[in-house]
């Protein structure tokens, strides 16, 4: 057996064993059965060392991590996850990384009853690459939102950002900002709640000033949005000495929620986000027009240029 | 657009269009349906350039082989192809080489009806990973080789490992051997139509020896091989002057299949070979015994260690 021989051996190890996999790791493909009434949904996102994480990050997190990003591509899409494949390219076969790299992985992954079915490793600068796939009813598309529909964020933004700029690999002191960056949630009870209210949704991955530009490309609509109904956690506020909205709108990697609602359905999601514990923030609305405004406190239009460009490409 | 969004938007640009694709490319998720009927299978594989080719292999012989070897992963599980998600890496946006790479990529996957459903693009040492996706009804497995059943491989082995030797990369006057090991032929419609006759299977990509080792130890048995049985190809026998078959039986990368089939339907093998015009050699036969013995021509027992060292692990 050689080294990477050994690693994929750890791959097989995840307890938790799905009765719809009929063929797991082992054979030339791995055998699955989707519930006849539901559709596939499938995301792929790769993460590279120092640019989607800084190196020394702990092999737990960036386990952890990984499949985050992946999950809450689902839960934009108001998917069940059900698999993940992995691809791991790594710089040598340390045995203590892996082990560490995929309990932050299957931590998350058992939370979310998701099986790995299969994997691969291969030499490499450090590079992991996560397939996820759930079943759906009616998918959240980028490209429903009508106008006049109501425009909602999930959570706090900019946590990620300021999390990041305290960030310390190897520290274990983790604020609220710094967990946020680490190890995000990915929202997947909310996704799987707003499949029947929303009219369109997105993860806010790239930041909300984009990724808000991909759904009204899509929709070939345009958005109002006020900043001041922006949700800042109070850690946010206080890295930054107040509400300094733009990296919290620009930097992404937040993995909240961006989702469009009729207004006549948004009286449903006071309740909702009782239910699921979860803040939900009206921050303005879709418009007829061609690009997206942002308005300040007081009433005045203020330019972002990054989402403007965005949204112009 | 940074370059990489470039190149992200030509993975975009396959003309195929499948039915069962209610979302492509461009969302947070792909949105697949699959056959009531049907189970999914999925198989993923990770080319690294020095590893799985040579440096300067051309773009196009790169993308059509990574595509090959993930597309006989389904052969070999008796699969219909359906839909590929491609996950890249490479030092540069270089734009040429990437037309160059989808080209060969669509070419193999417009052959067999398969769409490119996602794809990312990130900085690194070239590396493919390709996760293919295909409808079974009964899977065929490594695991079901039963005592007495007859081995049967498609094709000529070896032809690979000869090309290999004989490569000169940017060189397009290739001999059989060098096509065959620049792009191998993934065995799909054979792989389809054994679902039903054969009782195990699995494509050779690590040599017979290793992968009737995959085969053996999973269905618990062993198996005896007749080394004058071995399907050699005039051109594999002219390079290495004569039927040198140990490079044949351990190099790999033939993407062959070799199946196992049960006495009593070993004569509808023939029939198929005309229709599909394969060539199709019973080389042997499994035992009940813990091992893989080779026969010479002068019926004496050869010993080949590789092929023990992985039956054993």
């Amino acid at each position: 057996m050689t080294e990477f021989d050994l690693i994929n051996k750890y791959i097989s190890t995840q307890s938790l064993s799905r009765a719809d996999v009929l063929e797991g790791i082992g054979d030339d493909c791995a055998i699955l059965n989707i519930p006849e009434t539901k559709s596939l949904a499938v995301s792929l996102d790769t993460l590279v060392e120092d640019v989607h994480f800084p190196a020394n990050t702990t092999a737990y997190s960036i386990g952890y991590k990984s499949l985050a990003v992946n999950l809450s591509d689902l839960a934009a899409t108001g998917a069940e996850p059900a698999w993940i494949t992995l691809s791991l390219a790594m710089p040598e076969a340390n045995e203590q990384w892996i082990k560490d790299f995929l309990r932050g992985v299957f931590d998350l992954a058992d939370k979310y009853n998701v099986q790995l079915i299969g994997g691969d490793t291969t030499q490499g600068k450090l590079t992991i690459s996560i397939q996820a796939h759930g079943f759906v009813d009616q998918p959240l598309l980028r490209s429903g939102a009508q106008t006049d529909d109501l425009i909602y964020v999930s959570g706090y933004l900019g946590d990620s950002v300021a999390g990041f700029e305290q960030f310390i690999p190897e520290d274990e002191n983790n604020n609220v900002c710094i967990t946020r960056f680490k190890r995000p949630e990915p929202r997947v009870e909310l996704g799987l709640a707003i499949t029947n209210i929303a009219s369109s949704c997105i993860d806010i991955s790239d930041g909300l000033v984009s990724d808000l530009g991909h759904v009204c490309k899509k929709s070939q609509k345009g958005a109002i949005i006020y900043l001041t109904d922006i949700p800042l956690s109070e850690e946010y506020c206080q890295y930054y000495k107040g509400r300094d909205y733009k990296k919290a709108l620009s930097f992404g990697d937040d993995y909240e929620l961006c989702f469009t609602v009729p207004k006549e359905k948004s009286h449903l999601l006071e309740a909702l986000s009782t239910e699921l514990g979860i803040n939900l923030s009206c921050i303005g609305k879709i418009t007829d027009s061609d690009s997206i405004q942002f308005v300040d406190a007081g009433g005045e239009l203020v330019k972002l240029n990054k989402g403007y460009e965005h949204f112009n490409e």
